[in-house]
């Protein structure tokens, strides 16, 4: 139920910070989360940092998501590749990436990256202001500490 | 212009992650912006992982803002501390961190930290849905990119 949570918010989310470099400098990414596979999708474009770092192989990378008003917070570890898979470039596009792309989908700048998560620690809070601030009323009349989610590995 | 809208900002987003091990590891936290200061502070409690690596004296760190919703992806550099400052304490004190603490402001698990800020690379997008989708709108019958909004050092 909580990875299922996870997944859902992700979606919500779109966006994060990558990092190629142990923490010394995290950019921002839209992501696309594939559930099934256990992956997040980025389409990009030719000569960005985190492409010319995986235009040799795989290397592993951070991933930070962070959006209280969305309720989650993670930090995400897995292996960054570029994809040929048309297929999937097709299920993602939007107009949003076609705006970005004078020749659409058959750019030849853009580019498909995977993100193949292997492990990731993963905090879901209350998204309804509402529901926060009614557990903390309670906390203060019962002495417990307000609820302030879950926290898991994924 | 840009810093304003950055310390602006800031203070609606309310948490980011913070970063004691060079990317190894990033915990959220709430943070508390002070523009005067160039400083974000941290209420927090005895035994985090955080105070437990400043115990012996301040330590460089990162964190990272990232919402989408309010348009702000900041990675930020500092030095990381405990602060002894009992009016900056009284000052951000709030039913938040009441609600957190058996013993209130004087609880002797609190701990306040100061995150001053050496460096930071920050993006400032569009927080509005509607402006953004004209960006795209337009930028599709101009052929212009979409305006993405401000990227700057901090």
């Amino acid at each position: 139920m909580s990875k299922s949570t996870f997944w859902d918010r992700a979606e919500d989310v779109n966006a994060g910070m990558l990092d190629m470099s142990d923490g010394e400098r995290l950019v921002p990414m839209s992501h696309y989360p594939d559930r099934a596979a256990h992956t997040l999708w980025f389409i990009t474009a030719a000569g960005t940092q985190a492409v010319e770092a995986v235009e040799d192989g795989p290397k592993p990378c951070g991933y930070v998501i962070c959006d209280n008003g969305k309720g989650l917070y993670a930090h995400l570890k897995g292996s960054l590749a570029l994809s040929n898979d048309r297929a999937k470039l097709e299920e993602l596009w939007n107009t949003i990436a076609d705006s970005w792309f004078e020749g659409g989908i058959d750019d030849p700048d853009l580019r498909l990256m995977s993100l193949s998560l292997t492990s990731g620690e993963v905090w879901i809070t209350p998204t309804s202001g509402i529901r926060f601030m009614f557990n903390i009323a309670k906390s203060q009349l019962t002495g417990d500490e307000p609820d302030m989610g879950e926290h898991f590995t994924l």
